[in-house]
C-alpha cells in the first residue's frame, strides 16, 4: 500500500486539472475520479472474501455451483444491478474422488496427484505397471506404436514461467492431449508434472480431452516434488512401477448457470458494454484468483462505474463453466439474436494482480475516446498496447464469430501458476490492494466504454 | 553459492596462516582444514538425495523403516565405519489413513486436515457437530466444565514466527494437550490450526498425547487457510457444523532401529564423541529437512572428520523414533552400562541450514580447545554462545539424566516451520550449499571434541 497515498493524490490532481490531456472533458475527468474511487477501496475484496468463504470450491454442475448463482443474484441485487437473474445451460460435468498413488517399486513410497478434468476412472482397485518416463511432450509423441503398451506413461516436462501465461499455453496442450498420445501407444494410464511455476507438493489439475477413437485411459497430474522424485529415482536405472486409483464422477449431463445483472443505459439502453468473471471454479482451492478475483473485480467496477449512470447498459455476466469452457458457449447460443447489442465485451480471468497493460478492437487504437482511456491509466502503471485485442477470455471468445469486439485486459501472473488449479488456490493468496489496483482499471475502463459513443464494429477496418 | 569462494578462500588463508589464533597448532590448522574441505562439497547431499529418495517417507515402526535402517547400514558401510550394527527396539506405532472433513453447514465446503500422531480413530462413518472457536489455547483451558458438550473445538491460535524455534515450543503443547483439555469440557474432537509460520494448504501434524482418565477424543491438525476459513465463517454468526473422519492404524507394539556406525578412535578408543540425526520421519512428506538433513550432516561430518582418525571414537547414531520420542529413551536404557564412555554427544536436527552458534558443556566454556573451535567456526558465520549446552537434542536429551554431555549446535530455522511435519518437507526444500556449511560447521566440531583430550565430565563445575 506504500505507493497508495501518493499515487491518488496524483491522480486526483490529474483528474482535476488534466493537464496529461490535450483536450480536457467531462469523460476524462469522471473517469479519472472513478479510478481513484476504486483505489481508495472498490469493494472487490469483500465480494471476493464473501464468495470464497460462503460457498467456497463451486465446481460447474456441482451443488456448491447452484448455491454459487443464489449468491450472485443475492450479491447482484444488493449492488442495484437490474435484470439480475440466471440463465441455466445443461453440461458434463466431472467431480474428483479418491485419488492414491504409489510407487510399488523399486522404491516404494506415496506420491500426491490429482486428476485430471474429464479423465475416466482407473478399476477399483487401481491401476499398476511399470512407467515410463518423458522429459518432453515431442519425445513423447514421437515414441513408436506400442512402445508403450501396459505401462503408464509419465511426463516431466517443466511448463515455463513467464508473466504473459504463454507457458501455460503450450504446457496446456500437454495435459489437453497427453492421455490419448499415450494410449495410442499402447499406455494404461497417463501422468504428467502439474503445470506449476513453483515447487509445493499441491498438484494442479485442470481440463483434459480424448481423442475420438483412442482408448481412454486414466490421466493424473503429480505434484512437482513427486514428478521430481520420479526423475531421480529413474536415474538409478532400475524399473519403476507405480500403482495408481482414480474414482471420479463423470455426469453426462449437469446443470450449471450464467448469471447476470444490468446497469440499464441512461442514454441508450440497447447498447451494451459487457464485462465479466467466471463463477465456476476447479474444485481443489475455493478458487480465490481463479476465478473469484476477476468475478469481484468486474463485479465492483461494473457496480463503481454504474453508479455514474452512463449512456450506455452495463452488463454483468458470472459464466456458469469456464473450467470445462462449456459457458460462453451456451451464451453464443442463447444469445445469437441479440449479441448485436453487445458494442464490446470483457472477461477478468487472470487472477488479483493488477492490470499491466491493455488493449482495444482493430480500428480504435487512434479514437480520441480510447487515448484519453490510456492517459487516464497511466497513473496506475497500465500501458496501452496498440495489438489489437482479437480474443478477450475463454468465454467471450465465443463471442467473437458472432461478431462481438473484445476488450483486452492484460493482468500481471508471474506467481499465477503457482496456485492455479490447486488446493493453494484460497484468500490468503490475494492481496487486496492489488485487488483495488486492477479493479481500479477495470472501473475507469468500463465508465469510459459505457458513457462513450464509440461503435467499435465500426471504428474496425474492413479485412 | 555467492559467498562460498571468498569465504573458502578465507578460510584456507586463515588455517594455513592461522592469523587468528594466538597459539596456532596442528589440531587448530586441521580442524580448519576439514571446515574447508566440507564447504568444497561434504557428500551431504549426496546422502539426503539417496535417503529421500531411495527410501521416502519412514515413519518408526512401519516396512518404511525397516528399508531406512537397511539403507543406513549400507551407506554407513560403504563409507567406511565399523561396527554398523541395528539395535532394535519395540515401540507403539501410528501411521495416518483415511483423512477428510468438510464444513457442513451453514457453508458446506471441504477442508484440508491431517491427524495428529497418536490420534484414535473417529467412527468409520465420521464425527459430525457443531464447532467451537477458540483463538488462544488459554481460552480453550479457561472454557467451564460441560461447555464444549457434544462439540467439536477448533483452536485457531497462531504459532509464533521466529528462529529460534521458541515459537514451536510454546504451541507444542496446544497439538499435545488439546484434545484432552476440550475432551474435559466435552468435546467430541478436538482440532487446531498448524503449527505452521507460512500460509500453505499442507496441514502440519506431529503427535499428540492423551491425558490419564480423559475420554480419548479424535484430533487432528487444520491447514492454516482453513482455519483462516473458520474464522471468517465464524464472523458471519451462525453456527457452523463439521464432520471428519480419521481412519489411522494404531500398533501397541513395532519394531525400529536406532543404527549405529562407528570410527574406530586412534589413541584412545574407548572415549566416544555421539553425533546423531534421526532416521525415522513423520510420514507427510520424504523427511527431508526433518531429519534427513539431520542424517546427512552428522553422518558426512562424522565421515570427514573420520577420515583423519582422530584419538577418540566417532560414533554415529541415526535415531528410529525421533518422532513419537521413543528412541534416546531405548538408547539410554540399552546402554546405561556404558554411556559413561561417550565424552560428549550432539544431535542435528533442525533442517537443512546453516548453524548459527554452538554451545559446550558447562565449565568448558574458556577451555582453549574450545577457543580454538569457535575460531575455526568463525569463517561459517558461526558464533560461540557461552550459555551452557544443557540440552543438545531430543534424543539425547534422554542421556542428561545419565550424564552424557551434551554439544548445543543450533541451525537457522526461520523457514523450518513452514515444511516441517507437512507433505512440503521434500528434497527440492533443501539448498545443498546450505547443506554443505551446516556440515562444515559439525566436521571441525566433530573433529576437534574427537582429537582432543577434554573431560567435559571433569570441566563441569560441581553444582
Amino acid at each position: 500500500m506504500k505507493l497508495l497515498p501518493g499515487l491518488i493524490l496524483g491522480a486526483v490532481l490529474a483528474s482535476a486539472a488534466a493537464p496529461a490531456l490535450a483536450q480536457p472533458d467531462s469523460l476524462a475527468m469522471m473517469t479519472g475520479r472513478l479510478r481513484d474511487r476504486a483505489m481508495s477501496g472498490s469493494g472487490a475484496y469483500d465480494i471476493l472474501e464473501s464468495l470464497t468463504t460462503e460457498v467456497g470450491p463451486r465446481p460447474a454442475g456441482s451443488p456448491a455451483i447452484a448455491r454459487a448463482k443464489d449468491w450472485a443474484i443475492a450479491k447482484m441485487t444488493s449492488l442495484g444491478f437490474s435484470n439480475v437473474h440466471a440463465e441455466p445451460f445443461t453440461i458434463w460435468a466431472w467431480f474428483k474422488g479418491v485419488e492414491t498413488a504409489e510407487v510399488t517399486a523399486p522404491f516404494p513410497q506415496p506420491m500426491v496427484i490429482t486428476g485430471l478434468g474429464g479423465s475416466v476412472a482407473t478399476p477399483p482397485g487401481g491401476v499398476e505397471a511399470e512407467i515410463v518416463l518423458f522429459s518432453t511432450f515431442d519425445a513423447l509423441v514421437s515414441a513408436p506404436a506400442n512402445s508403450l503398451t501396459g505401462k503408464i506413461a509419465v511426463l516431466t516436462q517443466r511448463m515455463g514461467s513467464n508473466e504473459s501465461a504463454t507457458g501455460y499455453g503450450t504446457a496446456n496442450r500437454w495435459r489437453r492431449r497427453g492421455a490419448s498420445e499415450a494410449a495410442k501407444r499402447g499406455a494404461v494410464g497417463f501422468m504428467l508434472r502439474s503445470l506449476a511455476t513453483n515447487t509445493d507438493r499441491a498438484p494442479h489439475s485442470g481440463a483434459m480431452n480424448y481423442e475420438e477413437g483412442v482408448a481412454k485411459i486414466p490421466a493424473a497430474a503429480l505434484s512437482s516434488p513427486d514428478a521430481d522424485q520420479l526423475e531421480r529415482m529413474a536415474r538409478r536405472g532400475k524399473p519403476i512401477r507405480m500403482k495408481f486409483t482414480l474414482l471420479p464422477t463423470y455426469l453426462p449431463e449437469a446443470t450449471t448457470w450464467n448469471v447476470v445483472g444490468e446497469i440499464p443505459g441512461r442514454v441508450t439502453p440497447d447498447e451494451v458494454v459487457l464485462v465479466s468473471g467466471h463463477l465456476d471454479s476447479w474444485g481443489l482451492g475455493t478458487g480465490a484468483i481463479d476465478d473469484g478475483a476477476g468475478v469481484a473485480i468486474s463485479l465492483a467496477a461494473a457496480h463503481l462505474a454504474g453508479e455514474r449512470k452512463p449512456r450506455r447498459t452495463i452488463r454483468m455476466v458470472m459464466w456458469g463453466a469456464e473450467e470445462t469452457d462449456q459457458a460462453g458457449e451456451a451464451y453464443a447460443k442463447a444469445h445469437a439474436a441479440d449479441v448485436s447489442k453487445i458494442v464490446i465485451a470483457g472477461e477478468s480471468d487472470f487472477g488479483a494482480q493488477h492490470v499491466m497493460y491493455f488493449q482495444t478492437p482493430a480500428g480504435s487504437q487512434d479514437l480520441r475516446m480510447v487515448q484519453m482511456l490510456a492517459e487516464a491509466l497511466k497513473p496506475l502503471g497500465v500501458t496501452y498496447n496498440r495489438e489489437p485485442s482479437r480474443f478477450g477470455g475463454d468465454d467471450i471468445g465465443h463471442l467473437v464469430p458472432l461478431g462481438v469486439p473484445q476488450l483486452g485486459m492484460r493482468q500481471e501472473g508471474a506467481h499465477y501458476f503457482d496456485i492455479h488449479h490447486s488446493a493453494e488456490d484460497t484468500l490468503d493468496k490475494v492481496d487486496p490492494a492489488e485487488l483495488d489496483k486492477a479493479t481500479a482499471a477495470w472501473t475507469a475502463t468500463i465508465y469510459a466504454l459505457a458513457e462513450s459513443g464509440v461503435d467499435f464494429r465500426k471504428a474496425a477496418p474492413a479485412k
